[in-house]
Formats: C-alpha cells, structure tokens, sequence
C-alpha cells in the first residue's frame, strides 16, 4: 500500500466522548472532552488533556478534584452544547442535573448512566495544554446499563467524535473478540506443529 | 437517574486501537494498544500507556523513537495477535509487511493506511506503567482514505475496543454534528429573545 506524507497534524481514530465535571470558582463547571485515556490499572489512573486556559482546567488546579461522565447517543445535543461554551461565558450547569458522590469537587452529570469521580495525582505541563492525571475514587453506574454487576456497553450506548468530519458515531457490529481472534496466527496455535 | 457504586476499577467507553511499532534490541517489534490520546495540537503530541516491563516500552526507552498505525477492520486478527503475544516471545514482525519513514526507530504497519512517526519527548513514570508523549513527525496515509487530502474516516474504517467484555466494533451510524449539534441549547440561538 503506498503511502503519502501528509504533514505532522494528526487525528485519534476515533475519540471517546466524556463530560468533565469541575467546581470552578465555587460553582459546578461542566465540559465536553474527547482527549482522555487510561493510564494505569491499580491504582486506576486516567490522563485528561486540557487546554490551559480552559474554565475546567482552573477547576482542577483550584480543587484537585474532578469527574467525568459518559454520555449515551440519547445526550447529544447535550454534549455538544457543553463543549461549544466556555464555562466563564455562560452557566452550563444550568442545563445539567447534578450527581453528587463522595467528593466535594467533583460534580457529574446524572443522565449519564456511568460516571466516575478523580482525586488529582499529577500535572503534566505540555506547550498548550495541562495533562491532568486523576486517580478514579469511584465508579458509579445505573442498574440499566449493567449485566451482572459490569458495565454492559450494548446497554451504555456510547459515542465517540471523529475529526477532520467532526462528527459523532454511534458504535455498530461487532467485528471480533479481543485477546481471542488473533489466536489464528499463534505460532503454538493447537493442531499447529511449527 | 439513581446509581450504584460499583467500585473504583474502570474503562474508557471505547477505546480507539492503534498498532504500536518500535525497534527493539535492534529488530522490530509491533504491539497492540488502546490507552492513548492526543495531547496537544501544535506541536503535534499524543501520549500512549503501555506497562514498563513491555518489549515496546523498552524500545521506546532505547531509541526514543516510535510509531502508530491505525488498522481496519479487515486486519482485526492481525491486530489482536499483535497484542496477544510478547516481543520477547515471538517476532511479531514476521507478519508484518513494514513501512519505513524518515525516522530510523519507527516501523509503521504498510497495511495500515494511515500511520504516525513518533519522536519521544517525555517519560512519564507511574505506578505500574510509564506514559510516553511523543511528537508526531510525519503522518503517512494511502490515497484510498483520503477525500479532498484529508483522512475520511467512512474510508478508513477504524474499530474500537471495549472491556470487559473485550470485544472490537466497528463504527455504526452518525448520531450528530460536532460544534454543532448542541447549538440548539446556546443561550444566544437565532430566534431566542432570551
């Protein structure tokens, strides 16, 4: 397959969607996020890259603590909204029916069926933006979307944010199992004898 | 919406899948990954998770230097053999057709068509795994993926992965315009007197 070098601008394909939720200046900040990912197992650390400036950013370096939350295809227009504004324009939070959990600073969103609640461990300063790596305190979820005491993403109905397009996607089929589809090609595949 | 606490373990809903390459002790060395995001626009940064004792963190520790290709659906056994197997085990790269860039450490995926060389700029050390920010020097793509010389995602056909119940998806239908959708819920619409 030839390939052609189109410059060093990149994209993530695709992005999860989360809400991040914040005290800021005393009142609850919310704001959509696409550039966030899981960091380490146990403890259970997330990086959340912010722009510097940004009104959630000051949240979380004012109270070291934070949330984030899943929106479901459902919330679209909801999550879009609160990544259009900036939070130091208009009150967000105004359209949004908060969660409190254990954490004072750390407000979620409480149509999303699956939030969880971070304690700051680490800023990472980057040219443009702050690396916020949180531990997660706790993981709260709605009956609804759970099978069996777990998560059951058929159930969450999550969506994910693709650039240049810019444009959201429900996901669609299944297209194989993990740690299972790639067995084919094991050297020490059974009935294999290489 | 009431909810439950269900602990402190959690996953990101999904999670985009990218095909780590590297040279390690001085051969090349493919992994599969899924903890990464991008970090900061420019310069170029993204920030990829892997455990310390990976044979693609070592490589990456070695040379400094390191890629990204993104698969389709049509290589998802290729791909979770990737991340089924150690380096240290097996050569992976023997199933693996390379693309070589400008870089000398960063084998890319030919099959893939779109790909990332990656130059380390910071380690960040945590508990259990080291966070590596690389800079992006050189995005590679296949003219087939590209509408009006830009990656078209409907071309490009990523899939995701989701725990637990470790299954891959491709994307389904577009539920909504980004910077757009929520326009609806702006205090200043057109139209609105309030």
């Amino acid at each position: 397959m030839a390939k052609k070098n189109i410059g060093r601008s990149f994209n993530i394909f695709p992005m999860p969607v989360v809400i991040v939720g914040t005290v800021t200046d005393g009142k609850p900040n919310f704001m959509t996020a696409a550039w966030v990912t899981k960091l380490n197992t146990e403890p259970p650390l997330l990086g959340l890259s912010l722009g510097r400036r940004q009104h959630t950013a000051k949240g979380i370096e004012q109270t070291g603590e934070f949330s984030l939350s899943y929106p479901t295809i459902d919330d679209v227009v909801l999550t879009d909204y609160l990544g259009l504004v900036h939070g130091y324009e208009e009150d967000k939070a105004a359209h949004v029916e908060i969660f409190e959990g254990a954490l004072a600073h750390a407000p979620m969103v409480r149509r999303c069926p699956v939030t969880l609640e971070c304690r700051l461990v680490q800023k990472v300063e980057l040219p443009k933006d702050y690396l916020f790596i949180g531990e997660v305190v706790n993981v709260y979820a709605s009956e609804s979307v759970l099978t069996d005491g777990k998560v059951d993403v058929l159930k969450l109905r999550p969506f994910v944010l693709t650039m240049p397009s810019n444009t959201y996607w429900a996901l669609g089929e299944p297209v194989g199992e993990a740690w299972s589809a790639g067995r084919a090609l094991l050297k020490t595949a059974e009935g294999s004898d290489s």
